[in-house]
């Protein structure tokens, strides 16, 4: 609470390029907070010292676009034309939430949704969410308070019915299946992290290792200096 | 006046990934707000329909590090391996400056400074900043006004002593050589577009093609599209 959280991506150089381009054409969904040297697992500016290849809890692998076996270590998979791309986290702001008065611990979702992102290359796919389902008067805060992250998704990019931006219930990236939105709440989407990593995904290239969902990694930064006074 | 200035870079493919790694590393001189498609001089983004090639009031050619001639169509020069960065330029909020009272047409320079920028391969180099010579009490608006800029520089670096940051008013890359600063005015630094420019310059690749300084490429966007509200 209260570190700046991020999703990882680690791919081949070979793709980075077209993987950077795709995150900077899409970066109210894909901040990229830290690009390693290739073949260096140390994130230099985020954390000095620590490891890409240990230090997150899990570790999800795909092969040619398909979920293979989890791991807690990749140091066996790594290899010298890696390059691990470190994507800010709506969990980052949570701690400026809790301090608002806002919970966080509930009622939270990744969902994707009908919104197409702006294709790089070969990485394109729809818009991933997160969405938290708020009293009205904790969603008139967290607009406010999410707002002040500008280079951490910002603020919702969508208030109320998730079928105006199709967000897909049924199948979510992180939560259980929503059947009926309750009518005391307001449902609130923001931009999620997770987009670029679903754009790799389709793109179904050879390796690719991320964080398993829930599982990110926490940096040493503080979140209050990723947001404005 | 109103719309979003940028200053252009055009390279090979060949270095893009490392140029826009070295923009990524420092977001706050280097705000990519467009990167074409490879040999594409077409800004689909920022301004449909316009031509990258001839749409610039004109443009400067360096050859391995070296400035040619300018030119005022690159048309001739264009390859097919070309891509074109548009980096967001501290002119774009000369209006909201204008308008909150802050006069903007004189006492602006762009200068080298003694800070170190993050290199990024091949790319590395100093900050570059914009000068602006202002009283006091623009300084604190100009202040405000700019961190509603957050993807153009937002506020300043620093005010004051130009010394502080090494700021070189001997060799202006823009503007003529600074001997006194006057005591009635404040010195005010803010990151400046032209420093990857100066990065690429410094590293001396085959060939890149620039705007040439003080004639950047205005595009269809609203300034006030880039700012907070």
């Amino acid at each position: 609470m209260g570190h700046v959280q991020c999703n990882l991506v680690v791919l081949r150089e070979r793709y980075a390029y077209e993987f950077l381009l795709y995150c900077q054409r899409n970066q109210r969904a894909c901040p990229v907070l830290e690009v390693t040297d290739t073949g260096n697992p140390e994130p230099r500016r985020l954390a000095p010292g620590a490891d890409l290849r240990t230090d997150l809890p899990r570790y999800a692998v795909y092969r040619h676009g398909r979920r293979d076996r989890d791991a807690t270590d990749v140091r066996n998979l790594w290899r010298d034309d890696f390059v691990a791309f470190l994507i800010g986290s709506g969990i980052t702001f949570d701690q400026a939430l809790e301090e608002a008065g806002v919970r966080t611990t509930k009622d939270r979702w990744v969902l994707r949704t009908g919104l197409p992102t702006e294709r790089a290359g070969r990485f394109r796919g729809p818009l991933v969410v997160t969405m938290r389902w708020l009293e009205a008067r904790d969603a008139i805060t967290a607009t406010q308070v999410t707002a002040r992250f500008p280079f951490n998704h910002g603020a919702p990019l969508h208030i109320g019915d998730p079928s105006a931006i199709e967000a897909d219930l049924a199948r979510p990236y992180f939560g259980p299946p929503v059947e009926v939105v309750p009518s005391d709440v307001v449902p609130v989407f923001w931009a999620c992290g997770v987009t670029p990593q679903e754009a790799a995904l389709q793109a179904g290239i050879d390796i690719m290792i991320t964080h398993s969902p829930g599982h990110g990694f926490v940096t040493d930064l503080r979140a209050r200096d990723l947001a404005l006074p």
